[in-house]
């Protein structure tokens, strides 16, 4: 199979359909962009079949990517438009799942002490659970209200214990029937750090993030539907450099610069190459944006309300 | 039974003798106490059968109260005697209950971004884990290196979900030998406020703390033994008072100022008097005193080396 | 004079009519109270001549009370209430002194690194700034936008300097026509701890928080008009023990329990009885509610909204 | 004049006598290494008159460069050897300028709610000030103590008061006899991102860092000597572009796979020409690694304590 070495299905889509030069989406994919205006486009992947499935290497289910330009510029009007794309999209995957009053657990991945990897422990801080108040005082809410419960598990290196480990007795014992993951994650493009959110009800398969050590959060492993919500946070310097190099030769190519060397360059996977250069040199750093800060505590907001209002 | 007021064996046992006019233990009752130095002293309490529990209702086992006094002022050299004095006194508690090499599991209660209900977690940050590194690269580790592994759970408030309900499936997946459960609580003196730390290997039972809801956690309800480590950070307005009150009475009756009234007053349970006076006018907050992020610092410094140096 | 022991005008002037038995303001005193609604009650205090000022020690000038009932559970609603209640009163006391356009420097005073003496430095970040637009890209600004800078200098243990050293070469440099200081303060009566907003166009002078040490910051020293807005957020013990006691006689009192002993007391000033009392056992140490962290984000809010819709 | 890009006096010397093609040091640069162990290496570079300032474009004075290898995984110990390398460097420069009890003003430039730019106001958190205890209780100092005070004033986008119009006024006031200023910079070479301290007597020039409206702080403008501590923080992703390419094009060198346009490209400054690529694309953001956190905090104790022994 194609090396995609992302794990955006739409990005896939392109890639593949770009490989095999063709222009209509193939049987086992079906498309769709919707924008809802300048800063703000949503696309949507479903994957319906087996062949669908062999073509991008992603299981059948649906993938959403909501983009939001401009992130570190945006004010709130531009975050509640954003918070509010999240809740449409996710009540459509969720109600394709479960019903209205069915028990929910969001669960936050990463290191509330490192930055970039924050989101999701702040997301979890946002989140309007209610099932304690269900289990000790009920008179207080409507009838009707959704249980939900919330959890922020730790890193690995933290709790020397798997995510799974850790998610497993939780369900065990809550008994949710969905679970939605939080989870900030290496963007395998310059232009999506920390400026897109990703759907995915097909939940996290390992590979998918920076750290390989954690198994897969699916339903195969917790029982129960898992719905990945992925938001690019950090930068490999490598992707960096090759998405620049992409640029570089483009620009000379333009210039009738080029030449066969470099042509025959850009039709190749340069990631790979620039990651084996880097790699003995210890330099393939992975990078955040300088104001990543407020960039976190911006998607925490539109990633908290997002699901505020789509599981209440 | 009296209403001791206090989760201390330490003041319990005092409060017991001193209502029952004797001097010397009673059966069933062991105490002792080391003073290091003028500002950290160690007080030990056992208590070895039935009599002892009814006496001082506390299940029978060991009880150990570590004071550091003027933690506000203490420079890295006294922290440094207290985490030591922690180390000590929590391997005597291991090994009563399991040998080297059994795995332990810590447990940092209490929530993050409450300042002085934040030590738990920020000590789970700083503990040596190696239940990861023995599953992935042991050849890293010493030969018989203890697996420990570390999770804060959150609390109700913030995650729907009991504490139990957590660590029960955690500790069914992750299968330690032992728990250590660390606790931010309410002092029930102004003397002990952050600068006590209060080891007990009977665990934690309800009414505890402040949070009356949480369920007990203790080998009953885990399966396990549970060390349970406690550091009064907060206090009720009603204990201030309480104590003033206290203090006043007995500066009137030195004066020659007092009277029958107060007199009788001063043999009483003045914070029960006190708390029923503020509660109806919404006075009976709880405080936590000033410098408390510094406090929070120190004590996480104290109890995570303590640990570290204890189980590794 | 009276030992007010406050600095609240509205307290001070209550203290003196009650000692003085009388139920109208003197010449020289003006008050009036208006409530907002049930969560929000505004006081005006002003001092208009010598007598007034004679009578409960403050200078000639304006003081105003913003009260925020329940501010621990106050949602977005009572925040924005409360924030448009300071920003009316805010601009009814700068266009005393300044006309539109003329610049203001607000100054946050405190540390960010103990949270509840954070509120100055954190209400700095929030200020929306235009001193350097208007330097740099005047065309980005409508026409009469009012310069506005913002400085939080510290506080006398970090820096080693006085604040007044540092303000003063910053005003003589910036050369703002007035300054806002924010500060968090020390509360004589525990109803008020980060609850209040104080507004007066005297400045801060020496005594009145807990920080003996700094200068005064008045037109005197800085040479423009100076409008303080002092927030309770901390209480010494013997406050909360003062108020218990009275509290505590009164009931009492009203159960015919009482005595001539504590009837005399009761027309005392408890607190410098039981400071006396407490201080010797260094039990009067200076504490905060244990929900400082989030009262000091929902005061923040209040203060920095009050202040960004006043001065622009 | 050569465009060096630039700060380190280290690399322009490099740059310039590659340039010209000699080795040893012209007239007017003295320069030497000292290797302390394998991850602790201190260069030092002089200019010492007006022919070495117009070869490197610095003026005359003193540039030490102290990089410490591997900080990510750096211990106590580490840490300790290059905070006391940065107390022995710093005590030199400092000497060569005044006496031992002359007093010291340390300046923190950043702002410390952007992660890669907070390392100024931490490390002045951390400062052992004694001008408030010089002042005010000189009893508890031993004799000849001098007195150190620390300011950090925060950044132009926050107070809107550019930091010399700050620094002038409290320089006027407190009267040091030297500055020194903390200042997080970008990096012109991935190597050196959070891993070095680069100590000049110079103090600081416009350009230097990512900020250019900042005017200059230098003996100029503030009246005395200004000693400039500048940590790499943060680094353009143009120049990770540009250090890849150079590594790719060298690479495809050592291969055979080169030609000359290649070859034409290894010798110019590739910096410039990705800058023009990605500046239209608004992809030249400016990143940090993404263990920033931990990174600042260990930069933070090694320039702390590194000041703190040099000036006390």
């Amino acid at each position: 199979m194609y090396n995609f070495r992302t794990d955006l299905a739409l990005e896939r889509r392109d890639l593949y359909n770009k490989a095999h030069n063709i222009e209509k989406d193939i049987d086992g994919i079906e498309t769709e962009e919707e924008k809802i205006n300048d800063s703000l486009i949503i696309s949507r992947v479903k994957v319906t079949n087996k062949q669908g499935e062999e073509a991008i290497g992603k299981p059948q289910g649906n993938y959403i990517t909501i983009d939001v330009k401009n992130l570190k510029i945006a004010q709130n009007d531009e975050i509640q438009q954003a918070s509010e794309a999240v809740t449409k999209e996710l009540k459509v995957l969720i109600e394709k799942h479960i019903n209205m009053e069915e028990p929910i657990l969001v669960v936050g991945l990463g290191n509330i002490y490192v930055t970039p990897d924050a989101l999701g422990p702040k997301v979890i801080n946002e989140i309007d659970i209610t099932r304690h108040l269900l289990h000790y005082m009920p008179e207080v809410l409507e009838k009707g209200t959704r249980e939900v419960s919330a959890i922020s598990p730790g890193v690995l290196g933290t709790t020397g214990i798997e995510t799974l480990e850790i998610l497993k007795g939780i369900v065990d014992n809550v008994k949710p029937k969905l679970v939605i993951v939080i989870d900030a994650l290496a963007s395998r493009s310059i232009e999506r750090i920390s400026s897109s959110v990703q759907l995915a009800d097909t939940g996290i398969v390992p590979g998918a993030g920076v750290d390989n050590a954690r198994k897969e959060l699916t339903q195969n492993t917790l029982g129960v539907p898992v719905i990945a919500m992925g938001i690019p946070t950090v930068v490999e310097a490598a992707t960096i450099a090759a998405d620049s190099l992409t640029l570089f030769i483009k620009t000379a190519q333009e210039k009738g610069e080029s030449n066969e060397f470099l042509n025959k360059l850009q039709e190749e996977d340069k990631y790979a190459i620039i990651k084996e250069i880097l790699a003995p040199e210890e330099y393939n750093f992975i990078v955040t944006p300088k104001e990543i800060d407020s960039l976190i505590e911006k998607m925490k907001d539109i990633v908290a309300r997002g699901i505020n209002f789509a599981v209440n």
